[in-house]
């Protein structure tokens, strides 16, 4: 059967000050009404019960949870005590899905993309499913087709066709994030696809593979308490070896294939990401929310609190977020800028706005 | 005797939006714990008792002056309903003045401008009270000598010493703000002092030369009801002609003579006159006043309201005030883009952050 694993355990600081520590990017409401994370349920739930349907989320966010996902059952909630990346959060996802449904095909999807339409998704998933049920070796990824030569992205070099099924291919290599001219070469070569960090394989079958690439993770994994409430659950969670599922083991599988995604994919990496969803006036500028006054103003982002109002004369290429407790001014084009920010405000000791 | 007008109409945007129509700029804690209206009150009180100190200010103001000002007496309060500029106010002052004091000598001083040290400020109004006393014709004002070529500032050409008082020159000419280059060449030629709006005369001759200048200015005020909570005040008050005193007399009185200052002056008039008299970080930011965090940011001026973290992030030249319900995002160095800023906001019926 197919079982849903959303992974929220993301903490992402890249769209500070309006994510927190305590609010991450998926309960944001940044594209819709509805939070990331609830489009993520959304995008499963239509198809595949609630009892099949797990999240994998950080201890705090618990309550955030069960505002946001309503009808999602309280054991199918994975908590961990603190971020040790995708490989042990997939394999505690998987020994628990285990436990209901010994014959489990897991879809581990992110909780904080924008997916679009739900229906190529759905397809997508079900063709990764015929797939892993005609050979249970399959780890099937999904590759999105870039449009750009993004840098910010690993990619998958695809290589011959999967024997009988047309659109999926076997992944030849994994790519880390290119440089530019590298990422223009991938774009020009065509056979490279953006990972969207989306999976479809057996439960068993990403176990074993964890067993036999990270034995002691797979080890420590199995010993876990069976309650993340238990008395040591934290300080052997805290022990556990931090590694993504690629790097633990999709990079030296032999049995990895990929489909290329037929649905649009975002994963709404950043402020600019999310500006390019969102209508420009006629001078560049994006309101994402709230009321602003932009005098003399060009290519800026701006977003102002509920209440309050940001007026801004003679800027450009500024992005302005306003929050209740804290206001970032920033000029847009260093990606990298708001790492160094959230690391200068936890050396100042800035801790309550983080 | 010697009287204090302290002129305090001032409804000034050039600090929004910290300060507003309901909290202008005088009553801004802007250089210290004291609001520029409390400093103008201990610059005259400690050697002008209170009974011979009032203040002119905007009717909806009263509240603020009684909270700043406790030893203001409440029959020394002036309200006009609306700005009408200080020609006006000024002959209010003087009527209201002389039923006190027949012989009254009125010192008029902006409720607003920072001046240092008191003393000298104190030996420069007495000495131009002594002149008035020996002349009474005499109108005196205050010149600054220019420290750098202010296009600010309307200039006063000084002409011949007047006799018997060293320092003290007879006014050759009022020149409006200049260009820049001809205050280059006011700077040079050494007879150019700024106006600082500083005045001692007595209350009869300026009312007698209000009388000789804008007889029907004089013959209104001197027909307005004795309270401004009258029935018929507002509306009377509101029909007077809108002018300054330097225009409705100075400029064509003959009998007019400046003090060159010896104390240090300084109106305050924009962030980026408050900027320069705070110390700046070696990066030439000046961080006006609350919790900041400046990451790979120059030459800026931050102020962040109470609670509140401004955190900038790759800037240059800008200026960033946060308050509770309106934030400032602007480019330096366009004196003017203030006044746009709150012609937009006007327009598009922000007036609730006016």
């Amino acid at each position: 059967m197919l079982h849903a694993v959303i992974m929220a355990g993301g903490s992402g600081t890249r769209f500070w000050p309006l994510s927190r520590q305590a609010l991450p990017k998926q309960f944001l409401r940044l594209t819709s009404e509805r939070s990331l994370i609830q489009q993520a349920w959304d995008r499963v739930a239509a198809w595949i019960p609630p009892d099949r349907i797990c999240v994998v989320a950080g201890n705090s966010h618990r309550p955030l949870l069960t505002e946001h996902l309503p009808d999602l059952r309280s054991d199918r909630v994975y908590l961990e005590p603190m971020g040790r990346n995708t490989a042990p959060a997939i394999g505690l996802a998987a020994l628990k899905v285990l436990e209901h449904d010994p014959d489990a095909v897991m879809l581990v999807m992110p909780a904080d993309h924008v997916i679009d339409p739900e229906e190529a998704f759905e397809q997508a998933v079900l063709q990764a499913a015929e797939i892993v049920q005609n050979d249970p070796r399959q780890l099937v990824l999904f590759g999105i087709r870039p449009h750009y030569a993004a840098t910010g992205y690993g990619y998958i070099e695809t290589g011959a066709p999967l024997t009988g099924i047309s659109q999926a291919r076997r992944v030849q290599a994994f790519r880390e994030k290119p440089d530019k001219a590298t990422a223009e070469q991938y774009l020009q070569q065509g056979n490279f696809l953006w990972n969207a960090g989306i999976f479809v394989w057996r439960a068993d079958r990403i176990l074993s593979a964890l067993r036999e690439r990270r034995p002691q993770l797979a080890a420590s994994l199995a010993e876990l308490p069976a309650s993340s409430e238990a008395a040591d659950f934290t300080s052997r969670w805290s022990q556990l070896e931090s590694i993504s599922i690629d790097y633990a083991v999709l990079e030296h599988d032999p049995q990895v294939c990929v489909i290329p995604a037929t649905f649009e994919w975002d994963d709404v990496g950043s402020w600019e990401s999310l500006a390019r969803r969102l209508p420009a006036d006629e001078r560049g500028n994006v309101v994402i929310q709230g009321a602003c006054s932009l005098v003399n103003t060009n290519s800026s982002i701006v977003l102002a609190g509920d209440g309050h109002v940001v007026v801004t004369s003679g800027l450009e290429d500024c992005i302005i977020i306003h929050t209740a407790d804290a206001t970032l001014v920033a000029k847009r084009g260093d990606a990298e800028s708001l790492r160094k920010v959230i690391e200068q405000l936890k050396a100042e000791g800035f801790d309550g706005i983080l």
